[in-house]
């Protein structure tokens, strides 16, 4: 059994310093975070969930299974024009997970909190017998009525993708180690792209306003052009 | 292996008709929901983690679940003075869970949001191998600088308490069938308050502006009394 603090304690040293960017937060010891909108703004939120097994490999990273499911939320914000404020996490941990990974997890947290601009609202940290599964609610402002909607597409529109598409399915077989014909470099970067999104927040932003519509590929250029 | 349609058909027939309410939620087809608050309200936000065989008891009724599962979140908005307005569902299911168990939940989900007027704003429906984790989102509103916090509280302040202390403990304990003494609409009230939470929300509202604190009970009057 690995080093395990209390439930109250883990908050305390690993979440609670996460919190010290966003007064609204209220050191994470009070029943629900606060935000204050300026005049004008809209809210935009948005959930996901990640699981063991399912959504990232076995034995991933913690830092960087920190940062791939902050990014999964933020790229959304993107696709939606937001720029990130503040984000909630509940998380179920197994009795396997010590503290030595959560320490980990949060510096990754850490990381992209600064290089995002973003602060941890509030959460939950839970025991579970299964898998690891983490809820990431990201929170971001637009200006009010210039969200990007899918919606907002006509016919006649020109279609733009920024990235590169496929990098991230070729990226979860070059981390799985499936791509051994690709000189090592290629392979690496090729696995940083499924392991690390980059969400498109500058361009996103830029385009509130600008573009008639926008979303964030996650089912393919066709599939998710069909959702458009 | 139980009935079972696809992702995105799940979300189409048991998810979206609860986003009806909502015209932010923009029918759950896009990257977030948008929230658009009046001039001068602050914005409550709290997640709270429900895991199968830790947070509820294995083979629990799906309604109920999905109503507790929103209540313990606009418990935490009460005790902050907010109105609620929306919340986020990011569940994830192992194959067991059939289409029958997700209509009843989202029925559940249906009376509940009628109940206290709010709608499903955004979410995510994932797969796990192992129990039932449900997190959900609550987001709520709240007069600027009106918002109670357990910080507020100062020497010399009196302390109210509203329900009954240890109803929840002696529920659990009737659920699981242990109160075998008791005459069985005693239990059955009990396992009641277990099973189905009451938000004071109304409560929380009028207070808030009011009392100098306020806390969701849960680890016992004492233990929560030492978080104000």
């Amino acid at each position: 059994m690995p080093g395990r603090l209390g439930e109250f304690e883990r908050i305390e040293r690993f979440f609670k310093p996460l919190s010290a960017s966003l007064a609204g937060a209220l050191e994470l010891t009070d029943d629900a975070g606060v935000i204050a909108p300026a005049a004008g703004q809209d809210i935009a939120v948005t959930s996901d969930a990640l699981v063991e097994g399912v959504h990232y490999l076995p034995g991933e990273r913690p830092d960087r299974l920190a940062r791939k499911a902050l990014r999964v939320n933020l790229s959304d914000l993107a696709a939606m024009g937001a720029r990130p404020l503040a984000y909630t996490l509940a998380i179920a941990l197994p009795p396997a997970i010590g503290d030595d990974w959560l320490a980990a997890f949060a510096g990754g947290l850490a990381d992209d909190q600064r290089r995002f601009g973003i602060g941890l609202l509030g959460g939950d940290s839970v025991s579970t017998k299964g898998p690891v599964v983490l809820c990431i609610t990201a929170i971001g402002t637009v200006a009010r009525g210039r969200e990007l909607r899918r919606a907002g597409a006509g016919a006649g529109d020109r279609i733009y993708v920024s990235g590169t598409l496929g990098d991230g399915a070729l990226g979860l077989r070059a981390a799985r180690g499936e791509l051994a014909g690709l000189p090592p470099a290629d392979a690496e970067a090729l696995a940083a792209r499924y392991h690390l999104p980059e969400p498109r927040l500058a361009l996103g932003h830029a385009l509130a306003g600008v573009a008639t519509a926008a979303i964030d590929i996650s089912d393919g250029l066709v599939g998710d052009l069909g959702h458009v």
